[in-house]
């Protein structure tokens, strides 16, 4: 159901923004960058987020907060009141508003736009070869006059009848034929797995009784560290007709790759921890293809995008040497399996596509968003970069690529911050800062009482805070405003984003130089992987025309804030792309498509693996992005014109 | 060790003949084409083979059947006799010899030579690119600035150091690579086979520690539906260096096609059976490499042939409709297999190649056979032919092959022959007759008493008969000859070959009319499938150049007497192979040589099977093939001459 549109306009701003009916008022007034005080993330305990209607009206925003005859007047809780109509806020003074801010242009959150894989546009640009088609036969019954084996029999006919050369049969079918053919009146439907390289063999893997043409459908994986998701393909369509996540099953036995690793290495422990996995992929299909009413028999092939751990894991490769300098991994590129050799739970017709990897720390993963992206088609020069504990960064084109991995350590997923949290209910998500009172507009993930701080919050903190003149370019708080929230507890400095009677924790909330730090050294570690990158191929940074941003973390990254503390490289928002998760949909790709499935060879050759610990440039631009953005301030160059402007007094810039 | 050669003399014939020393003399007497009456086929009891030393002396030969006086005089019983050196003997009047054969004309025993392959002469012909390759590498070991994969680390070193390309390394290498590497200094030996068609890519199948380039072995096999053999081959040198033959397991189950396939069609029966033929493999296996030393793992292909039941119960293809009208087949080709997919107890990377079938009832032991032998790449006009319960034939050369399959009847392995028999210890194996007094002279196999008579026996006596006038060309005894050996009994015409005492089993040994019938109708049913297939493709019988025989029924028939009796075409019987068994050797070709892999799907798609029974011409070729040797005798011009001279009064014609 779509829903109705409604045009809220804040004054004395006098901003208009169109949201959906049923959105809250304070997430309105974020998103059209109208600053109101707000502590406790929209759960209506603080209560200073008071509004007043002018016209129209709007869902909740009672509270007992506000007096009876202040409600008469039309004051309402933003953080409580619900958008279902066309509506007029005032924010009041006391809500900490200076008219010098009203002039601020309205710059929409800049969020990356999300990619969306389109089957048609696959088709239309000629990419789209199906790797596997079912052809519907009736066959001519033997006669004492005719009568060639079963399998020749159909072979001859698909020639005939359908053009089909270079034929042969797998033995699963071999051993079926017979009696499928003669239980159905020789009325069967074949199903051809398409070599991958013109000119090779087309295998007749499986044969159906019966008419089952409409029945076509793949799996494509994504093996996480962390969580496992897989997807059910309609091959006829391209449509994804199921999808499920399910948390990888090793978990129990490592949370992340060293310890799998290390796991795996115990006696048994390779076996054990590959039957895990397996047993979380089986559990996926079986919650997928029930979900879609479809029968694991009509499943011809899966895809399965890991990283190079992941990898090695599932198909029992020894991974002992992935964490052993120099940091080996066993192969790039894996042989086309049967999914049942895996024991993975599939017919014995199904076929298992292991995605190939670049390097121990550039895995199967990052190979399937470079194909899934569509980056090794363009002629853009672009920053594939996929954030997590571990950060892969890719860079190129259709003629060259470069990857690289750095450890960002775990600041974007909240470790290392005092009050980080993964992004779940009670982080704080948004945030804004009123330019003389310094007071906090706090955002939550489900409008409650906050709890803690997700990555993709914390960076709008940090950048806000900097723009603001709140913190400095090494990230240390100025010592000199005139607001209680920055203190120095324990010789520490840190701002109270939230009291402890507005969280859900009955402790003050607070961001502290450290919990920046870290991300500073997070951030550098990712921006001077990219800068080392790019250097090493002999170009600048500033010629970057494209990002793609993949993983869980880059949906909620706010690109502007993200330039802003020089996380990522200054470009416009427009050339970003978010993609989801890259592996997931590059997996869907190559199970889709065996133009896919024969590129991604030669791009996984063509990837060139950098090393960043050996490459002696890296520590450099390391220590240089140790800034809010950057040592190098050309590199941002709208964060200079703003800081700049500020500096001059605009304590509004436009840029 | 050589024995030594010893020179025969018989008078009064003046015949010699030289033999190995320890040779028995009645088996020289036979073998020179002297007569001596001898009925216990060589045990000493009837004591009629009484023959006098002239000069030298034998070892042995004294009896209690001989009185103290003839043995003063120099007389030996000829078959207990072994001669040791240079002997004349002298065939006393009584053991009745005519003068009118002394001038017989000496024709040596005209089995078919022996035809070996000869590894050479393939690497000769060009014919020897060897499926499986090792190559010893030593790698550089990786580095923090050369990290890359190990497979690819080998893969990279092959193609430079060994101009090996299009290389890809299959997933047991892959699991094990690491460790094996790190394990041995990166000194390791590859195993590589080789693709069948050019242009394909070449598997890294074994990766292995140190130099093990010289242990490179592969295994044939031949599964019978008796008997299943095995033989080990060197891939280097082309030697066999073990064979061992089992009974197939199966036989538990029933003897002969029809009643496993019968078994196969029960519930289970399937799985069962395809299980005891693998246990019966795996059985051989072991001993072959146990007697040769050779580890399992350094065994990299096993390629068996066998008929197409057998085949289909190997491979677990259900054989239902293989004895079902219209005998189709599954498939004629199957894909290429790892041997562990059978059950087959060889290492996970060794490949298992099955041999091609033509249709239900030419297998892969016939197809093996016309690979093994060349008669697919000779311009001879050739017919190859397996004999036994059934009779497969095939007809052609390089340009095209035609094929079918008879039933012959058990005759030829002694079922329904009265005293019929297999080759084994007392089978009456070679017969001479006295012209005049119609008296037999029997040798059986072990020279002990008869027990019954072989097939190649039964060939011997019955065409020796036919030339002597002894039976009609109908088969029926001559009821005036003046000998008590032929007798009526119960209403059944037949020849006394020895008497109850002179038996193992106190009955007399007998050949009878219906076991002369019986013959005939085996022989008929051959020759007829001969003919019909040399008409349906437009020529005559006279055209065929070249006979191969195969089978264990071949290498013991005397050639001279088959035509005789119109089993074979006549031919020069220096024109007649004897290939052995034809399964084994075409399976050990394939098993050498990727060029035999190559051709044979070629040879197989270019057999052309005819169904003998959905052939009107068949029932016209079988009547007319009844008769001793045909009806029409323009077929065997030679058997006509002996004939005629025969009837001209000619004793001991000379053709």
């Amino acid at each position: 159901m779509q829903r109705a549109k409604c045009k809220v306009t804040f004054l004395p701003h006098n901003r208009e923004i169109e949201v959906n009916a049923g959105e809250s008022l304070i997430r309105a007034a974020m998103e059209a960058g109208v600053h109101i005080n707000a502590s406790c993330g929209g759960e209506g305990v603080c209560g200073k987020c008071r509004v007043m209607l002018e016209s129209g009206t709007v869902d909740g925003g009672i509270s007992e907060r506000l007096k009876r005859e202040d409600i008469d007047k039309g004051y309402r809780l933003a953080c409580r009141s619900q958008i279902s109509g066309d509506v007029v806020i005032r924010i009041p003074v006391e809500s900490g508003i200076d008219a010098s801010v009203l002039n601020k242009k309205y710059i929409p959150r800049s969020t990356a736009h999300i990619w969306q894989m389109n089957f048609d546009e696959l088709k239309e640009q000629g990419l789209f070869i199906s790797p596997v088609e079912k052809k519907y036969m009736e066959l001519p019954e033997p006669t004492q006059h005719d009568n060639v084996p079963d399998v020749m029999r159909m072979i001859n006919f698909l020639k005939i009848n359908h053009d089909e050369h270079r034929l042969v049969a797998e033995l699963p079918v071999i051993r079926k034929i017979s009696d499928v053919l003669r239980q159905n009146n020789f009325k069967v439907t074949a199903t051809l797995a398409r070599p991958v390289q013109p000119g090779r063999k087309t295998h007749i893997i499986n044969v159906q009784p019966g008419d089952t043409t409409d029945r076509n459908y793949a799996i494509a994986a994504d093996i996480g560290t962390t969580t496992v998701y897989g997807q059910l393909i309609d091959l006829n369509s391209g449509k994804g007709l199921a999808e499920q996540g399910e948390f990888n099953g090793q978990i129990s036995y490592g949370e992340d790759v060293i310890s799998r690793i290390m796991y795996a290495e115990k006696p048994g422990g390779l076996d054990k921890i590959q039957e895990v996995v397996v047993k979380t992929i089986n559990d996926i299909i079986r919650k997928i293809i029930r979900r879609a009413g479809v029968d694991k028999e009509e499943i011809s092939t899966i895809t399965l995008a890991g990283n190079t751990t992941m990898t090695q894991l599932l198909l029992k490769i020894n991974p002992r040497y992935i964490r052993r300098a120099p940091y080996v991994p066993t192969s790039t590129i894996y042989p086309p399996l049967r999914a049942v050799e895996l024991g993975i739970d599939l017919g014995q017709h199904a076929k298992a596509l292991i995605y190939p990897i670049v390097s121990s720390y550039v895995g199967g993963d990052i190979v399937a968003g470079v194909m899934g992206s569509g980056m090794y088609r363009t002629d853009e020069l672009t920053l594939f970069l996929d954030i997590g504990t571990n950060a892969e960064i890719v860079i190129g084109n259709k003629d060259w690529l470069a990857c690289a991995a750095c450890s960002a350590g775990p600041a974007f997923e909240g470790g290392g911050i005092e009050f980080g949290m993964r992004a779940s209910e009670g982080a704080i998500e948004d945030f804004s800062i009123d330019p003389f009172t310094y007071e906090p507009m706090n955002l939550t993930i489900g409008n409650v009482r906050p709890k803690g701080i997700c990555g993709s919050g914390l960076i709008i903190m940090v950048a806000t805070l900097f723009e603001m003149g709140v913190i400095d370019n090494l990230g240390k708080f100025n010592r000199n405003l005139n607001t209680t929230r920055i203190r120095e507890r324990d010789g520490i400095w840190e701002y109270v984003l939230a009291y402890a009677p507005e969280t859900q924790i009955d402790r003050d909330i607070v961001l502290t130089e450290p919990d920046i730090d870290n991300l500073i050294r997070a951030k550098g570690a990712i921006y001077s992987g990219c800068m080392t990158l790019i250097e090493e191929v002999g170009l600048d940074v500033s010629s970057l025309q494209r990002i793609i941003l993949a993983g869980g973390f880059g949906s909620y990254v706010d690109l502007e804030k993200a330039m802003t503390i020089g996380l990522l490289p200054e470009i416009d928002p427009a050339k970003v792309t978010y993609v989801g998760n890259g592996s997931l949909m590059g997996a869907r790709m190559s199970t889709l498509t065996n133009r896919i499935r024969k590129d991604v060879v030669e791009v996984t050759r063509k990837m060139t693996n950098f090393e960043l610990s050996e490459t002696p440039s890296y520590m450099d631009h390391y220590v240089a992005s140790l800034f809010l953005p950057h040592t190098d301030m050309n590199h941002f160059p709208k964060v200079k014109a703003r800081l700049d402007a500020r500096r001059n007094g605009d304590i509004n810039p436009q840029v």
